[in-house]
């Protein structure tokens, strides 16, 4: 019988850190509507971290979050910090909570931010909640994460266009996305683009083998190849690859990085209903008594897990994926 | 005693029944690319259930689906076919099976054309698989169709371009979606597009609560309203529900109906990716002797299940998406 | 003979009037941008005609209009004021600006609205200056207006889509289109959407004649067909005129009525410049001491002419476009 | 009186030459229509130039054109020729085309490939018409190029996701659009995109001013800043300068270039009217007897002038349009 029940947290706060994705705006509405419709208070900190270590913070009311469900971006401002996770910062931080009377605090942030809320929360008496928001969609214990499917999207586009410029001058394209150390962007950008081929960076990339592939689509009549490279493939991205191909096979290419488009625009349905689902489902957890629990989806369903199944946790990549992607891809 | 094995099939057809959907070409390539992987004649029956009446079939070869993932509508074609289930209609069918010597058929359809198929697997010999496509999504056995999530999109992003109306002039506007039967698409847009209220055929429709919801946020501050409706709804339909309310109300009321070009556009990431993965997962079914199944969505992972799945399971709606919806439409 | 050259104004007023049009806010970020760089105090009047006449004024910096240029809708509001033109709301009016000592106002409207700048011309001493906006593109003295380009992308996009699903069911579409008393989007919409034939306002439907080409369209090879009609077109919009098509030869006709949607969205490049320059050119005519004028664009140049070329000068279709989308929709 | 009524042409072709642009296939579709009208044959010569000298045509009909007005890219495919302007290169595309009996040749290119088209013109009895694409908009002659408009809402819709971006993290980025030689897509997209700043090929960057105008933005409250670069900048690209920056005034710039996105695409409803005016055009003025023209579009009229004014006409940057830009970039 040591656990009572929790009293209801009266007091609690959110922040959104690291890179921005599609979708935060949206989570942070759900955040504050359903914390002011269980007359919780609530606050946003602004700037992440250095708004946090800073006493940076904003009391929001149902107005804060009005017209912004489809707005990119976060109205609270981001930052990837860097002096947070040093005994100081973390300091800093809880004694800014602590100040603020807060019990509270919800963390919208990838892996990093997620894996420093849960060495705050080693130093504070407030309960701490993990929201994973990832463009990479590299954040474990979670299906999907906020702005996947946003950045998938905006990626397919970039690559319908390109298709038009490849085909109408039957050329070889390679197209960069984004994921640092995960492939699961480039894989489903390349599935959904009716790429010719994909490089992840969890699979050694095979020149020689790549070049053969394209040479047969050539014989089959393909009169156009777009090659999907995630940014953190291990032969270097699509400049190094396109280099390479063309001083080993004397092909022309054209490469064609997306870039930071991925992070912004308004966010995709699916985006809008996830960023709504997991606010709302983080502000229950805080009151049901939860801690140090990441909000997420798994096989459909809403759950909450252990805090640091964010980063303990590797997400496979999906094999099944990669072979329809190749079978469909000739 | 002749089967004991199934004999792996050598020819194949498919075709698409009832109302279009996007991602059908993204289906169809998947079929084609997924039958001819694996040295499997593949055909195509063009205007659905007409077609195959009429022994209206195309070989299709590699060519036949380049280029197309990312259109809308079907390359070959569809009609709501009337007589297509009399037992002469049947017959007619199975008789132009038999004369192609087709040993399986793979039928895109909604729960119509599917339950269609079923009838069909009493007539003939060739192994029918079934493939949901929907952006109601009102199939059965499948927790996605193909289309909806496309059509979600449109339908949100029409509600994003109202409301910057609506504010303006301070407006209450209805707006309706497609749904006859089931509001999955009305709420999942609703929740989407931050509307403040929504009206679905499986809810009876409270005119007074929904004008108190109304006025509530008036007092609030909401400077302006959007209800979303399903064209379904039993209370009949935007314009029906707007009368009523400004017959009662004294309300001045803006309708908006969506209408078909939720049918149209070039299909989402999430709906090439599910057209894809179930086109595949149909031939595959039927290649290791699966017969009268339907290739589903479930928890995330491709299923299989009997075809009569389709209509006979009643999905229910989220209860969970209609309250989150209620929070955070205040 | 107090007057010789023109005292600089030092003071101004904007404000949006009539139904809201993508592009407003660009403009008015052009209008407050330049007044501000002129040293110019400059007022925002809310929703229009009826906030001028309710002294419903609030002051603009630069931080007003930041982050809007892309945005739909109108920050300011705006309405469609109803007592304005009589001679009580254009004293109340006269008497706001003179009370807060306003030297000059600026109006974005359309026809109508521009009319009764014109009125409030002869009860104040402010100079007037008028902005023409209007998605229908029906305001004179200017070739286009705030908004036109984009509701045309719009409803261009919406037909593509629609060509989706009618190529798919080889269906006949009605869609309606704005335009009450001008066929301009009408005509650009089928232009640009490949429409096989269109109905405007300006001229006289011919039922057998629409008939007959749509019949030889389909002897053709069409298998689909889309009709533009405005929906001020004199035979009844596009529900009525499909009525009488299906009445009169049987055909089944689909309608869709774009709506409301035309109004919304982020603006075009094109109406974000032009947006721009109206803006600007109507706060440096102010400062040359020009009233009375509308800031539009005549040949790609941007001028001023006096206003009541709003709604005086009435601008003729272009035969040599109704010739081409003849000529091009076989 | 040397000339004689010229005869009506009887068998023409056409190509697209050069980097692509969205509105090539609404223009194809206009040629074609506007020559089937005329009971004029047409052919289409595949692969431009290269498959002009190779003899690389096919006549073309109604059904050649359908369904691509809204489909960026051309469906003749195009090639940047190298030897075409050799006299043997000019020679064997004068002797394909007398040998199909051409009497005229419409040629869908930019600035070299127009030159082009004119040595050709003195080597060949068909008459020669040139019609003006390029995203660039740098071609002599006409106001407006096939293309530009597109590329440059392409370009804009980039630099709205990327300012949700720049303003969640408060960052300064350089983007870059195409534009080797001239910047008037930059400077569009700059005034469209509400950019801080632009950097033109035309105008001499200059560094310190640069940074001292962004350390004003700040000053004034600016969180994020955005650069719009033309490639052809001679400082050197978007890479180049932020490399400068950060050395030089120690800032943090992210670098997003935009790329062959740009080329590709639905061409917006503007491209797609002024493809089907040039393409109307080019024909009936060569078939009124007009040869070595190019159709172009002038002040909002469609006119032909002399096909070297494509490159001989230096169009001059608008200075009003950067005033513009300074003014409301503050």
């Amino acid at each position: 019988m040591q656990e009572i029940l929790p009293a209801k947290l009266k007091r609690i706060a959110v922040l959104t850190s690291g890179g921005d994705s599609p979708g935060l705006n949206a989570c942070l509405r759900a955040v504050v509507r359903t914390a002011l419709a269980e007359k919780v208070e609530i606050f946003g900190v602004r700037r992440g971290y250095d708004g946090l270590m800073a006493d940076d913070f904003v009391q929001l009311d149902g107005h804060s979050v009005s017209g912004i469900i489809n707005r990119g971006g976060t109205f609270l401002l981001t930052a990837r910090s860097r002096n947070f996770e040093s005994p100081a910062g973390l300091r800093k931080a809880a004694r800014a909570l602590a100040r603020r009377k807060l019990e509270g605090l919800i963390v919208l942030g990838g892996e990093g931010s997620l894996r420093g809320a849960s060495e705050l929360a080693e130093k504070t008496s407030a309960a701490i909640m993990g929201i994973p928001k990832s463009i990479d969609n590299d954040v474990g214990g979670t299906d999907f994460s906020i702005g996947f499917d946003t950045a998938l999207n905006t990626a397919v586009e970039v690559i319908d266009k390109i298709r038009d410029t490849a085909t109408s001058h039957e050329r070889l394209f390679f197209v960069e996305v984004m994921g640092r150390k995960r492939g699961f962007l480039a894989l489903a950008t390349a599935l959904a683009g009716g790429a010719e081929a994909f490089l992840l960076p969890e699979i050694k990339s095979d020149l020689p083998l790549l070049c053969r592939k394209l040479e047969e689509g050539k014989r089959r009549g393909k009169i156009s190849s777009i090659v999907v490279v995630a940014e953190g493939d291990e032969a270097g991205g699509a400049f190094e690859m396109a280099r390479q191909i063309k001083k080993s096979m004397g092909y022309e290419v054209r490469v064609s990085v997306i870039g930071h488009q991925q992070r912004g625009g308004a966010p995709s349905a699916f985006d809008r209903i996830l960023a709504s689902q997991l606010g709302n489902a983080a502000v229950e957890a805080l009151l049901r008594g939860e801690r140090s629990k990441l909000a997420g989806i798994q096989k459909g369903g809403i759950v909450t897990v252990p805090l640091e199944s964010a980063w303990k946790i590797e997400k496979p990549l999906d094999h099944g994926l990669i072979r329809l992607a190749e079978i469909l891809s000739r």
